[in-house]
């Protein structure tokens, strides 16, 4: 079926006095994924066609970013473009093209952001030798079976985690490949953002080598990944988005400041949120949805809220699978137990609350700032949705 | 001792009649070594201070990038600057500093290279299993015997690796941070470098695991790895550097295409001539100079021109410790034994011979190019030092 001609009129009507477009969040993450599709399309004919060697090393990295993952940082970006006012300035569209919900600087951030995001994480993966991830097996798990499969030389470990290396940095170069089109002032901040994460990273892999358990460095680590990296950070790419295509203060926060001070509030308590949800999906998650095996903190003995208000509710010696947490050696059925006890004495209870206090902090956050009505009522859904998720 | 005053004249000199200044590669790369350390500096000042557990890991990224490396890619883009005319529009300086032989984007660039380069040996020390590197232990060999003297947690290798690899990481994310600092058309160029790297290291994986040998690959990937990496993606980063502070065209080879053939030419030759040398200093070199060990592509198998030269010249069954080769396995005096027979059958003189023809070429692609007198002589120095180097 072909789409029917417009009526005259609408031809007629000048661009200036077309309603501005509506928030589209999905349309804009379809958006996203057409550009990342589109990128590996170019790199396979540029680089493929001529070595064919490339197709499985492509094939990983395209898999892994396209087959899953929630998209959520994305998400903030948009939302943080839309609340800096971001769709009263649209890019501007040829006169027979309806007005789009996103600029395409801001799809270029987002299929930016999830780029960096899948080195971060085939990265983490060899560094925590993990096995799994979105359903799939890592990258390295992946060159360690073509491997064996293939019969190929030298040693499986060293080789599997030397591709998996690599395509995490083509996975970064490709990010950045992205960010060459954005304004200087965006790709400052995303500069930033990496490196607060290797930072955040970084103390999360000295604390774990030395056991510091110290409390006030595991919040920041938190803080860092979480909250800073998956949250305030893409917000704030969104919102500097925003402003670079800003000439005059038209948006109701364009002054930057209760904006700024707004994602940040939102980040820490959405951050802590998401956290906290992680923990529990870590216990009690259903493998089949989350992609992760069940129980893997309790075998590293995560140091999490959870952990805490169990082991404060157990006291010395009242159940002795507890002193398992840690070991690595706990069994399936030992894991069950745990998480029976863990729902019994509270500590479940105090984790959920805790989340739904944070929820309302941040909610609370997005209404006390001058914010675009469609971004806050985004924002609003998206902290439930990332509070209450089941993968 | 205090600086006396100049005479008056000095200060009432305007500055456009000033001499313009001349090429001073020496004073160029020195501003290269301070940016590095002020970025450590500001690193340290901005983490470090917050969160001592960082030091180790700064002190392994700092002394890796202070304590070593030819600078041969800074120096490469120094002479693509001066040659395409960057001398003739210096920076903008205050009236009473003497003029300088280079602009702060180019100090920025070279820094941000040399970060770049230090990322990609760190992580390829992880590929490759090595153990000593610019005559230091590796990264990730640091970070194992901090693993054993401090008795961390977990697995050493794991432990180790996984702090190289964040810490190559890092290195990246701070070179990127200064590239934020440089015209759009010169950080795509870096990130075009990026992407050409990696594929060329991905193939060079890719073949050593499956053991293709492939000439035509092979070739390549001296390409990517050597010619363009070192030579010609430096030189055409220098000359876009220059190019956008051209107000007009008043460079002899402003017009881009014959100094970007020149630099074609010059980086082929130039990077083969560099990677011949290398393998003659992987038989021959002088570990106390090298800082690598001897007789690893031996070990290995490398497929040299050298080891081409020396199988052809053998015949079969020749020289029975030749059977050894690529099986890891071979003694010292093994490796004396074939070394002096590379000197004997002529393999070692053909090598040579080769060299001296390809400094040639890349003479000769200097002298027909329209570059400025000063880069001319710089590039025919530096490319007789590459090619005839120690270390």
């Amino acid at each position: 079926m072909f789409r029917s001609t417009p009526p005259l009129q609408e031809h007629l009507r000048p661009v200036a006095v077309r309603d501005r477009p509506q928030a589209d969040v999905d349309g804009y993450l379809d958006a996203v994924e057409r550009r990342l599709r589109s990128l590996f399309g170019e790199q396979r004919v540029r680089w493929q066609h001529r070595y064919p060697q490339l197709g499985v090393g492509f094939d990983a990295v395209e898999s892994f970013v396209l087959n899953g993952g929630k998209r959520l940082r994305p998400r903030f970006a948009y939302w943080g473009w839309v609340g800096a006012g971001g769709l009263r300035r649209p890019a501007p569209n040829p006169i027979d093209a309806p007005p789009v919900a996103w600029s395409t600087p801001l799809v270029e951030l987002g299929a930016a952001i999830e780029l960096f995001h899948a080195f971060a994480l085939i990265h983490d993966d060899v560094m925590d030798g993990s096995a799994t991830r979105r359903h799939q097996p890592t990258v390295h798990h992946r060159f360690a079976a073509l491997h064996g499969e293939a019969g190929w030389r030298g040693e499986s470990r060293r080789t599997a985690e030397g591709f998996a290396i690599l395509l995490g940095d083509l996975a970064f170069a490709w990010s950045s490949h992205l960010l060459v089109a954005l304004p200087a002032p965006v790709a400052a901040l995303f500069d930033e953002m990496r490196i607060e994460l290797h930072m955040g990273q970084y103390l999360d892999l000295f604390c774990a080598a030395t056991g510091d358990d110290d409390p006030a460095t595991a919040a920041d680590v938190v803080r860092f990944k979480t909250a800073a990296y998956s949250v305030q950070r893409p917000l704030q790419l969104g919102t500097a988005l925003a402003a670079c295509g800003a000439t005059a203060p038209t948006a109701p926060g364009s002054d930057g400041e209760p904006l700024d001070r707004c994602w940040t509030a939102y980040g820490l308590a959405v951050g802590e949120a998401f956290q906290h949800r992680d923990d529990l999906l870590g216990v009690f998650g259903d493998t089949a949805v989350t992609g992760k095996p069940v129980g893997d903190d309790l075998q590293a003995g995560k140091n999490t809220l959870l952990l805490q208000r169990t082991l404060a509710a157990a006291g010395a010696g009242s159940l002795e699978v507890l002193g398992g947490i840690g070991s690595g050696e706990l069994r399936p059925q030992d894991i069950e137990v745990i998480g029976t006890f863990m729902r019994d004495c509270g500590a479940v209870d105090a984790v959920e609350r805790r989340i739904a206090r944070l929820v309302c902090e941040a909610v609370a956050a997005v209404e006390a700032a001058p914010l675009e009505p469609e971004a806050a009522d985004g924002l609003c859904s998206l902290a439930r949705a990332a509070a209450w998720r089941a993968q």
